[in-house]
């Protein structure tokens, strides 16, 4: 039987995954292949902190050389994740004319443009499923089954981390400090969170898809973000009495020439499918011109999953490999659209004020919405009795600066003590 | 720019959606592929009545070798329906050595493993992604982004046209003859709606999936198979009061070498991502040995939805002829499984009683169920008062000939007027 023989970079959680689909299902693999895969080396930074893993004690090294320029590795698996060394090592293998296969959101986000013109220049591939959503297959139905369609826009609950912490706040009321400590026990968080709790991990994978679906690049740092760090318990129970639950969007969508591009915490449609992704799964949902809604939901992160969504990768490329077929990277170019603006759009938003409890407070408050153009919903005013008490509005779509002005009025009134909150609402699906 | 010239067999629903995408989203396709499509000619019955369609009337043609003997067409799409004469066109296309793209559920349900063969020996290939679930890719997700997972189950809503009546059933507490008569007039459901309600149409869908996750030919007329015509709106309500969504699911899954498969209504709990699956809307949940759980939702049937997966198809086609590889039809051969058994598996069940109200009635009944192997998750008796009342028990897993045996003891208790139902309950996810 023919083989194709690969080098891992990186021995972690992902290329543990991999190795471990590689044994487990070995058979079912090699006869779709036609022909074997051997992994033939993996360089690590200490080979000697690996001798008691399932792969040989001699396939680890720390030489990079030996892997990167080793003419019988045909593809590169690169699993370390982060920039640097990731970026370089990634670049070296394309010039070496080798395929690679990452899961690296990072180095896609920043510098997929560049990495796919390299891989053009050199005849080789560039793969990156495992880097958006895990092992859910996004960028294959966009750029594949999804081709012959214009993407309308896409909606995704793409880090996991905090739809787990969202998802126990609702269920269970605790406080946004409770449930990350619960998802750091878990596993669900890391030590450091902060990449997760402020959305810009989403904003990372966002950028990838953007590039995929629209052929434009963004700058994940470009992108209009924010996290959820803010969402109080008392925020998602009030959202919950109105029908919504909080979710972490990270959106991006056509609009009239310009593209809108944000990431963060927006009230969802119970309704809306998205409203039913809980816990650590995540979710894209698709716009087509052609296919209507398209819902993928699966694990976002996590050794064997997103080890699937690296292997699918391989085994095309091993397909490539053994049909010597023209590659094909620059999907990109396909794109005609220049969006004149990337911005983050127009939306309806969900405003929680605090005010004082006197006679035609509501109505001054309604006519400054009015004034400025930004029409209403819903109106929800709770608890009356106190000298204090929230005023909840759910506007219509309306323009950020339009509502910015009507709250600026708002917020010089001396019955409104404070505007606590200002959060997006997902247009029902 | 290179051009590939392709024949439409059909110019009904789809093929007017295949259309319709060519026209609106070209540039952006053939921008894509490198190269552009081009429409020779139109197979349809009688040429005559297609003077104003979207299309040039001198394409429509009703003699066949126009089209499946023109040396210049290389792909032939299918998009006719049913058995005969669709299945003739596609062997002869086959034996022409063109490609062939169909939307064909029962051709390739009933005749798949042969047109792969004979696809194979041609050098060409056959492709089907808009035969189950629409414009959801769940083909290719199986056979390419899956490609490296041993596939566990599939379970799926992939009839509309039930889920439809179901989920108008459960909104507003319709009858089911009420919401079929609304069905058929928002044209979810057609003038004779049996294939669809009776759940044939599902047998045929399963059928394919299980081919292409399992390897596993079962006909279609051989799935174990109840529809939704026997579900009231009163089961409907005991289910939701228990926390369940009645679904006509379709499944097939790995059972220690056996291959469970069947299509029945079925109670999904509230929190499992079928259940918020609403309206005509098609999803497939998919549980692989890497992957986990993934789902996949969208529009299961309509002109766009479905020509977006044969569009999708035609351009994957396209690449291939356009870089000479070799083609591969035979995925099915990388399955090592042949079952022992080809059922319909264990599972949890709703059993529904109709029983004198007396003392003692409950145990008789638990204690048959018990000695026959039949444990209970919870029983729920409504309505205390009358002189019959409902009782409702939901069993954890079980077989389904112990269960069997259990109610025919409970049958001939004279307290009990009636099994009512038995419905299966899907597992928590």
């Amino acid at each position: 039987m023919d083989k194709v023989v690969v080098g891992l970079l990186g021995f972690g959680n992902v290329g543990t995954g991999f190795a471990a689909i590689l044994e487990e299902n070995r058979v079912q693999i090699e006869d779709t292949l036609g022909c074997s895969i051997s992994i033939k080396k993996i360089l690590v930074r200490e080979p000697g902190k690996y001798k008691d893993t399932m792969m040989p004690e001699e396939l680890f090294t720390s030489n990079t050389n030996e892997i990167l320029a080793d003419p019988e590795i045909q593809i590169i698996i690169e699993l370390i994740g982060g920039v640097q060394p990731a970026y370089d090592y990634i670049t070296q293998a394309l010039k070496h004319g080798k395929h690679v296969v990452t899961a690296n959101k990072a180095v896609i986000a920043l510098y997929g443009k560049e990495l796919f013109a390299l891989a053009d220049q050199n005849g080789v591939s560039i793969r990156f499923e495992g880097s958006v959503g895990g092992g859910i297959p996004i960028i294959a139905s966009l750029t594949k089954s999804l081709a012959a369609n214009q993407i309308e826009e896409i909606v995704g609950i793409i880090n996991g981390t905090t739809n787990y912490i969202l998802t126990r706040m609702d269920e269970t009321g605790m406080s946004f400090e409770d449930a990350l400590q619960e998802a750091q026990a878990k596993g669900f968080a890391e030590a450091d969170p902060s990449s997760d709790i402020e959305g810009e991990d989403a904003a990372f994978k966002l950028a990838i898809l953007a590039h995929v679906a629209f052929g434009v690049h963004v700058s994940p740092k470009e992108i209009p973000c924010s996290g959820i760090n803010q969402i109080s318990e008392k925020e998602i129970d009030f959202a919950k009495q109105l029908g919504y639950k909080i979710k972490l969007l990270a959106a991006v969508r056509r609009n009239n020439g310009s593209l809108d591009i944000h990431v963060h915490p927006t009230l969802v449609p119970f309704e809306h499918p998205l409203a039913a992704v809980s816990n650590e799964f995540n979710a894209l949902f698709i716009n087509g011109n052609a296919v209507g809604q398209l819902m993928l939901y699966g694990k976002g992160a996590g050794a064997l999953p997103t080890g699937s969504a690296v292997f699918g990768d391989v085994m095309e490329v091993v397909q490539i490999i053994r049909n010597p077929i023209r590659v094909e990277n620059s999907f990109v170019n396909r794109h005609r659209f220049v969006p004149k603006i990337i911005g983050s759009g127009s939306s309806a938003y969900y405003i929680r004020l605090q005010v004082a409890d006197r006679p035609g407070v509501l109505g001054k408050i309604t006519t400054a919405f009015g004034r400025n153009g930004v029409s209403l919903e819903s109106v929800v005013q709770r608890g009356r009795g106190g000298s204090s008490v929230p005023l909840i509005f759910v506007t219509h779509e309306a323009e950020r600066d339009k509502l910015n002005a009507a709250l600026n009025e708002i917020r010089e009134m001396n019955t409104v003590e404070e505007v606590a909150s200002i959060l997006m609402v997902q247009r029902k699906s």
